[in-house]
């Protein structure tokens, strides 16, 4: 593909309809889309639905605010903030549509609920203390095109109240396992189900926790097959990750 | 469906056609197929071709001959066997079929080659010094019945070599990046393609290395979405979740 | 004994009695009571005197009210609620009897004071700086029903301190050895009496303490027999612990 | 009680039947039969039946021979040596009859089978890797009168496997639990069972489990109650301090 | 020595002087005395001048007023308080004569001043960010009775400015070696004296200094002989094992 | 050269122009110019323009004011003041004439914006939460007389960004990457560069970043030849180090 | 540059010298040549002498000699072999002139000896156990075109030795400073020169040292300016960096 | 004292005895005897007996041999040989009268056994696998001339064990004590003492020791005053320290 632009460039050269220089700037200008590089990226949004995300952390109320209304002018919808403190999304939800939730502190603007995936991603977690993690994995992968389901009161410690959900838990398509104190549910979870499991360290906690750590190492060690780890406390990281996987060979309609 | 199982062995108790305690029986012979539970495992196999994994790792040949006899009974092929050493791959290949290789230790015994899912799997590596733990990665896809691309070469230290391959490296539907000294390639590879990416950090390397700890870490900060992590040199597991994510959503025929 | 159920079941479908449908649906709607498991909670709560434990940490004073007013209605006593801070222990203290320590913030609603145990635990530290981490692990065990002696003055560098409570210590069913600056008393202690040790480090103190890892390591390799550790500042697992070994073997009427 | 033999020691001074300096000497000869502290070690060795162990690491087979016949001298039985390699213990075996464990290297010399605790002591783990160290808990369990279940495969990740095993998991009065590659063993064990449990972590795995650290942390983090960590590898640990929590409050005649 | 006293209590009920029962309680109320342990408690505040600490941290101003009052009737001078925050020290000083210094939060307590040790300590210090633990240590050290030189701006990364203090720094009879940023500062110091050095790890710093790890391992792996460290912070600890080095072997009438 | 004025020194006294005592004198007085090490220190401020570096950090704003005016009574330019806070720097901009910026909390006092190096170096980071850390490197290299070219939004994760700049990367003659969530900067850059790379690890981040240690390790296990690593957060170390390459083997005139 | 040559070859094409289809093999040929990339490569062989190296671990001899037959092809000269041990070197030798050394298991191919930069660089360590990074380090310089000066017994706690050497210290353009034990050396010796210091931490020692990781932080935490920090027992890339800063500007002739 | 050598070389010239020439090759040649540092050096071997030591590690038998050969030359005796394998041990001991302990891998060659310092030092460990570091401390101390006690089975566990020996402890001057398991020896016999302690954790151990950064750790956060710690295993370190302590302020005669 990017060889026929080269080529059509190098023809249009060749019949002098561009002067050398022409053609080189640009070739200058558009590096890497002759490496069929920035296609891709275009080719990405078309297809997930939900392609845009502002990294809300370290930046103003003003700022979000003037990315947004840069994207409007695109139509983009979805569009996904995180890590936006309440006072920048009072600002901003005063100036756009903005599903905001405080706990995760993510913003969806413009939300349109729509469902652009088969299948749903359950998003599983031991107690409360993950919660914000969990709706952070939650509602990025909502605002990506999937169905969600929460099972948020399933810790390993009381196994039962996790079995009861096993129904739930083995029609997921994928499951991300959010876990503080130990992470023996991404374990055991991924022990019970036959789909990838993304595993969420969290630093909630206290004593040995040492900040995810222990969490974390526990993961990485889990026994069971089809387990893959994200960052610490990276709801987000592991919300794209599962609506990627989840999009894969097919959409609802 | 276990409902349906479970509805029909109540109903031969209703029917007289099986006393209680022959249901009892049945029932506590099977304690998870009433969950669900087992049948999953039965539909696992079915779909993906080759399930069976021996862990070789402290097990005798005599012991791994004894299991790979059980299994052939049972007609299975693709039989995955890990870690197993040169002395016991001589003596299993006496025994039975294998494709064994010696780099990574991982054997396929009744080896068919088939392709049951679309598209292909890349294995990454920067280096190679790392290739034991890429073929254990490429080797576990292939038995699951992966296409395999492996890309072995293209370090991020000399860019130049990465980006020649990005036509391969931008149509697959999973990626493996597997590094030992720097997690730079997950993060890069990770910004280049929009499939998920497993990377596997390994133990290769020297200096503040730290056993795959320095690589571990860098993977799991990296800034590009849709990168997840496994165990240090689990290339079996990264090989297993990429045949699982590559196997959703549809087939080849 | 869930064996037997089963078989009730299945006789009154036996019997008609019962449709299969109707049979199913109880089975599903109690998956692990048939496993036996959900008996054995029950039973825990017979024999223990107090079972009941509310997780403060992370809860509004209205949420620990409603959980603890849904458990007066099940005439639960001495009721442990962790980690409530002043405030919400003020709001409680209103509407429900409550015993509440400022220092472990540990509240035991309707305290009742009752001995259910045999001997005593003894809580021993090395400072004053432990206290909160001693009070809480002392108040959990009260609370279930223990004999509590506490010997919060007694470090191993003023060895004699410690040695001249040796009657106390030696005539313990249980010891808690709690230590923030080194775990040399859990050492100590363990080599003094023949009755299980639980050491619990604490975060408490500076310098290379690391937040509790070093008393937490010098814990583990403690050379006494008869020790074992529970997580960095968690006096309330070591007082549940210490009560259910307390508990076992006999009653003192 | 020391306090009797001191005042009678007192006793006979006042009479005259010592002189002072007589009564001196007999005080300093035992300095801490006067704490009331080598008593207990009496006991001790009375109550729990197996009361000798022999730290084999770093000891000869002529010294650990040495030893054995000393005490062989005082009709001591049950005798447990640990970390003793396979050339010592047949040099030993020629000398003492004793039970030798070559996977553990623990030997019981002069084995009585003798079971003087109520109840059994279950010992879980996760794997087949973890044996050497369940089996030195199990056996020091036994040679201290201790009734031992083994449920040696019931890992996390498969769930149903421990769950078939759950009436012997129930009815045990103690549980250790060893697990190398991942903590969660204990936390699911501990939310099942409502005895003490012991968590050994081991060293035994690969990738980012650091020796045994990953387990070790993992489990310190369990959210389940009545869960303690005795060192990395240390079965001895375990079975030492759970034949002592067995013993407690009884015994079977 | 103990011996003596033993010896002449038992005597005592020899001669009838003490009934048995009055020697028994006596031998109780003091039972490392006996074992002439009290003894050098009070010898060791003859001998160093100034033998009171009290620990301020976690101490309210009333708390440290009492025991100083208490101290004070037994006309105990140069009384070290350390950790005092300035609310406190204001407090005290309203009460109580004291010397105190507002960086490193020591106070000294009726200060004499009286110097009973030959020779000086020498307090060295790479920077000006290390002060309040120089203090700290120098401080201690002077109400111990000791001559303290403090050579503060001496870091070795300008070697001149050491090298230009060498003449203070040869004639100390110990050097205390205070250092944040790098621990290098005590192995030059242990290259160039041949007294003891006393090396003290501060937290302060940024980057890789790891609250004070980084300086402390550098400390440890010092290749000088002669140097040892405290922990990080330690100047109290540093201090007071100065003066007990200084005051060995000697006083300066 | 040293020894030029040793010996002149020398001949003095042979002839009688000093005394033995005037001559020692003198010696002592400048101990290292002696060996040479002062004069290094002049040629190091005549050579590199700006030499003069104030650590804020620790200092008040009157010390600072103090220093700087003795510094202006010697003509000094291009005065670095690092880690001073808004309030300080609004002292010191009354009474000098300063460039300060906030971000990186650095001011320049007397700034000539001269240049005395050839070329210039470029500061890289990946996004502009690491911007702090980057104008601390960029204008310690401006105030010590370099060229700067700041390239701050070209992350790997989005390789085409980096790529684009690839014309002002390569010709710089050092380049300071920063970088805090991933090292992979580090390690692109020094593939694509041959100058020197001096990377510096950064606290920002989150998740398993640990205040820097995973960019730390990242960047030390560079594959690429020719990079470096300053502290984590050192921009002044970065920007000077890279002045002092830059000013190699020419200069502009 | 680089657009030259793309100009020309567009040139070319509008003069008809070439087809589109030329041009475009053409530049897919060379695809990072066009990005100015490769150039920089040939560029930095001929300017510093000695560009290639082979890394020799875990090749095997004929892996390494046929490599350098193709090299040798082109005239290559000076080209670095590292980390080859003791029989690749046998075998290689036979095969090529090759100067060897066992100690840092170095060895450069076809060696000129030629000297193409200013200055020399020196490499300095404390003792002698480091003699093999250090080795590593300063041949690779040799190689790469730099004059050695060597100062190898010159550890910072006989702060003499190393002042002795200070007319050679300070005349270097780079210093490598080498240490395992302690990184005080890095600090020292940055304090004493006004060059780039590029700091190695080597893995030798013992005790706290962990691998080079105590020397690695002490290096990182250096106060004086100038100092850089390569990975552990990084002897190449030390000496790699060096060659490269002591290159710029300048050349001997 | 150096003041005067420079006097007189100045006056030598003044008077026509030295050229400056001369005077100036003089000065040269001794340094930083200038500086008054080498007579230190004299001064310390006069005073503490024994001050020769040769690092045996990582030299050879010859090295060894020819080190000693020149000492000799100058009469020197005690010489002490650290880390020296048997096999060097067995080559030396045939040209040398030399006292070798193959446990510590120490030997002293020429020994006198002289005691030159009062008192005497003690060596306290808690059981015997650390023996091998002991015996390196204590052989250190004796070659340097002091008395030593060994106390070598005295651990925390077995507490009556270090308490029977009180008396020699306590008439200590400097106690070394040795563990490698837990750091809890450092404590207690700190508190026991009014000596300085000089605690050495030592890498021996199994499961978190972690190469002796639990003891390390545990001793360094000590309670007790007057500990101080030196590096992992260095018994050498400990003992030279001792003697210095030991050697302070008296002599026997």
């Amino acid at each position: 593909m990017e060889k026929q632009e080269m080529l059509a460039l190098l023809e249009q050269v060749q019949q002098g309809a561009l002067t050398p220089e022409q053609a080189l700037l640009q070739m200058k200008l558009q590096p890497f889309q002759d490496l069929g590089y920035a296609k891709v990226d275009h080719h990405r949004g078309l297809r997930q639905g939900a392609q845009e995300v502002i990294y809300g952390a370290g930046k103003t109320a003003e700022q979000i605010d003037g990315i947004l209304t840069a994207m409007e002018s695109r139509d983009a919808t979805d569009i996904i903030v995180t890590r936006m403190n309440q006072q920048s999304a009072d600002y901003v939800a005063q100036r756009h549509p903005m599903d905001y939730d405080p706990m995760s502190r993510l913003g969806i603007v413009h939300p349109t609920g729509k469902i652009t995936a088969p299948g749903y991603i359950a998003v599983v977690s031991g107690g409360t203390s993950d919660m914000a993690v969990c709706e952070e994995a939650a509602r990025t992968a909502i605002a990506m095109g999937n169905k969600v389901e929460r099972l948020y009161d399933v810790g390993v410690a009381g196994l039962h109240r996790l079995l009861s959900k096993l129904d739930v838990l083995m029609q997921a398509r994928v499951v991300i396992a959010v876990a503080g104190m130990e992470g023996a549910l991404a374990s055991v979870v991924g022990g019970l189900v036959d789909c990838p499991v993304i595993a969420v360290p969290t630093s909630v906690g206290y004593g040995a926790n040492f900040n995810g750590l222990s969490a974390l190492l526990s993961m990485l060690n889990s026994c069971a097959s089809g387990v893959s780890v994200v960052n610490i406390d990276n709801g987000f990281g592991a919300g794209y990750l599962a609506s990627m996987i989840n999009h894969m060979g097919g959409s609802d309609q």
